[in-house]
């Protein structure tokens, strides 16, 4: 008996005008030559606990520049390096010329419509784009609190999420005592943006107590999160009083957790939301370091009986509002979106977040198509975020099997993820992305082919996908691979198809 | 500690003019003391190896008569037992003045927009109606094969099914022994209609080898199936031979198993598909029995690559003609659909369907909406089915996790049916059908005051969501459920929303 040929699966690297943009590919070459790069979000070095430090000499370079940001350099009509790494990460496919030029990625910077989340001092964040335009990406949030724990479990959750594919990490770590570290730790091992929602720490540093919490709490953590190179911070600015009236009719009210703090602390203190009264204030510290700002929707649905109602589109507006004071200062931004939407009203969230919002990226949770599905929310929430991303949203925040249970597991985290690029898959194919079917292509021939193990290379899950195949499938059928468990040996439509081809002279 | 009230489920009826018009629910009653009807497909007495024959009065009650279908007494204007019995299923949630009469089942079956599978050989089967204007329904594969291990495995796969909400089933058994007594089991013990595609019978009787598979053959099971009481039949009547070259361009090729059992046989025997060319003796037979004929799409995509092409929408085209055909005969029948299709695609298909079909009822194998997920293909199909669903498909047939990799094991048969119920019931929502989101806002409810069992109870596989919930979650929380793991004690956001009514005066 034969050895079966196996696909073989190497690192590779594509570089740009500068051997120091050098971007990291997962090189496939099948059982049958053919090639494909497919993207890896694991960084240079994978294995290292702290990642190179592959922007520090670009970031000492700009020292002492009048431009601070990306979206500074982009208007100035100035392609940083980031621009050009996060140009050849998105042309993997098919190369530059068919795809994404690093023109292409400054201009869409300039005008607003894409961010580059890469905090100065996160020299060890790999650049890469959130636009409309580019790949539909996908978060996951990990993070410590006072029911897991801790440390060691939230770096192992960060591989975990590297190695299933996630663009961004949200680290929402709360009401534990060592956040500092936790926070540290992961920016160091991350190879992509770390986000994290600020007034979570503030109001930790508040004893919890809403009451309590102030703007000098909030500065202060801001101050520090960003010193220490968080890439994007969620800020619920948007949740203004006038909306509060409009909240408290809802069944479920306000369920984003920041923006329910934030909604305490104004009920509590009579006063206007702190991060929308010092909104100027932030702007100066996300500019300093080129943090990103991912507008919050703090009155997101928590149900359908909620989606599309005037407290979510109302703050909608605002943020619309706060986006355009992002673009003055010169601070990259994006926006949170749902959510729970029933499917008729999905494209309507991303046409009012485009209108509104001036075609600043939009990132959304889902959104949910229904609600009575506990322990399937990740299904409830891909088949929203498929549709919505096809739309136009640019990142898709995973929801995983936990979701509305319990905080999500490892394998939790894993099942969110491959969830989640599937949907956001789907919709570069829609979306025409070039290059995006090639890998779906390779697979119908593999399919036809019966290479199964070059089925299983080109698998979002290769280790799953081969684990239930095995199962019901001898090893010898790998060797003699005529038929498969799903037919048996007697008929098979793949060996009609070989007689078709014969019949009609296609080659 | 106070014990935690806990909602209660029970079997309840709903009758219509005569008290044997009897459908079952389950009625549930929140701990709140909120009730709701849910649907069932379990039966009136869901522990009995033989369903009761609750048909048998009304059928004997026809004998003689020389309308023979449902579709023959909806264009007399006769309004059936069946006919009322399916109208109170659709209308459980909001009672039939709000959602559907009698009179709407029969007006949408003397259209052709929709179908009532029940073989007069099937007593035991609750009459039940598949169509655009109605609730999505869900259709879940069986089977026994060589490589499984038949009866007593398939017997529990139908239980396990039902328990989750297949409205109807489909017997693939092909390659074993003894196909008729699976057959008559599962057709005895089902009070949903089964489906089969006779062809894979056909060519277990021709010795498994296409060439000797004659129309004898095929007319004998077709006879011998209808006499048993299967109410719906898969035939591949539209894969003629003109469009075999398209299929041999292809990439993938003919991938449905009953399509290449037919093209394989054309080629063989150089004859036009026995199906195709013997149509009208199919029509009388299907006709006697009342028997519906689901026209099967031989040549549905195996990838993105071959999704819409020539052969693909020249057989539906085909199809059309077909569906005219049956509607001429009093034959009752549907429209089978892909596959694997781009989520930008998806809407085309629904909308030639309605074209070229005439508004027959559109049942769907998915679509498939990416090709690189084994392992998750009930979702990448979940994300096409409930796109196409919401324009207006009639059916889904389920995909296990198991597809593309091996035959399902009953988890994945349970997966499945969840996925495609949460698929299923999103474009429910979508299309506003009456009530439908009734039990998603009952659960909004439920989520906000902490009733866990209540939401269990709501949900569409509450065993797991309980099992993943109490994992986390001490005992002693759901009976003081002011907080869940996710936020943990400190701060709830849902804590927040009664003070934001308080503060508002909102009740």
């Amino acid at each position: 008996m034969a050895e079966v040929k196996k696909p073989k699966i190497e690192q590779a690297f594509l570089t740009g005008s500068s051997p120091e943009i050098r971007v990291p590919f997962k090189a496939v070459t099948l059982s049958n030559g053919e090639k494909l790069l497919l993207s890896t979000v694991e960084g240079a070095e994978p294995a290292a606990k702290e990642q190179p430090k592959l922007r520090a000499p670009w970031i000492n370079a700009r020292v002492g520049d009048k431009h601070r940001t990306q979206v500074d350099y982009a208007k100035a009509g100035i392609i940083t390096p980031e621009m050009e790494y996060a140009a050849i990460r998105e042309s993997a496919a098919v190369g530059p010329d068919a795809a994404f030029s690093p023109e292409d990625v400054r201009a869409e910077l300039a005008a607003g419509h894409a961010v580059l989340p890469c905090n100065r001092m996160h020299p060890e964040c790999e650049p890469m784009v959130i636009g409309k335009r580019f790949a539909v990406k996908v978060n996951a949030n990990i993070g410590a609190s006072a029911l897991s724990s801790g440390f060691d479990e939230e770096i192992a959750k960060l591989r975990l999420a590297l190695k299933h594919g996630a663009d961004t990490i949200m680290d929402l770590s709360a009401g534990v005592n060592n956040l500092m570290q936790i926070r540290e730790a992961i920016l160091r091992a991350s190879p992509v943006p770390i986000g994290t929602v600020p007034v979570y720490e503030a109001l930790d540093r508040a004893h919890g107590d809403p009451s309590l919490l102030t703007w000098e709490f909030f500065r202060q953590v801001v101050i520090d999160q960003a010193k220490q190179g968080v890439d994007y911070f969620t800020i619920h600015a948007g949740l203004t009083q006038d909306l509060l009236p409009f909240a408290a009719k809802r069944t479920m009210g306000i369920v984003s957790r920041g923006g329910s703090i934030m909604a305490s602390a104004m009920l509590r203190q009579q006063a206007e939301n702190l991060a929308y009264a010092h909104f100027d204030e932030l702007l100066e510290i996300c500019r300093e370091y080129d943090v990103a700002l991912s507008l919050g929707d703090g009155l997101r649905p928590g149900g359908l009986c909620d989606a599309c109602d005037e407290a979510q589109y109302g703050e909608l507006k605002n943020i619309g509002k706060l986006a355009l004071r992002c673009r003055e200062a010169g601070v990259q931004c994006f926006i949170e979106g749902p959510g729970h939407v029933p499917l008729n009203r999905v494209f309507e969230n991303q046409d009012l977040e485009d209108e509104y919002c001036s075609k600043a990226p939009f990132y959304t949770l889902g959104p949910l198509v229904c609600d009575i599905a506990p322990g399937y929310d990740h299904i409830t929430s891909a088949i929203g975020g498929s549709l919505i991303a096809w739309r136009g949203t640019a990142m898709l925040c995973y929801v995983t099997p936990a979701e509305h249970l319990a905080l999500p597991k490892p394998e939790d985290v894993k099942v969110g993820l491959i969830t989640f690029k599937l949907a956001a898959h789907a919709a570069d194919v829609a979306k025409g992305l070039p290059g995006a079917r090639l890998r779906d292509d390779a697979m119908s021939r593999a399919r036809v082919e019966f290479r199964w193990y070059d089925q299983f290379a080109l698998s979002l899950d290769p280790e799953h996908a081969e684990a239930v195949w095995k199962e019901q499938m001898p090893e010898e059928c790998a060797h003699e691979p005529s038929f498969c468990s799903m037919c048996g040996p007697r008929f098979c439509p793949m060996r009609l198809n070989r007689k078709l081809k014969a019949a009609y002279d296609v080659k």
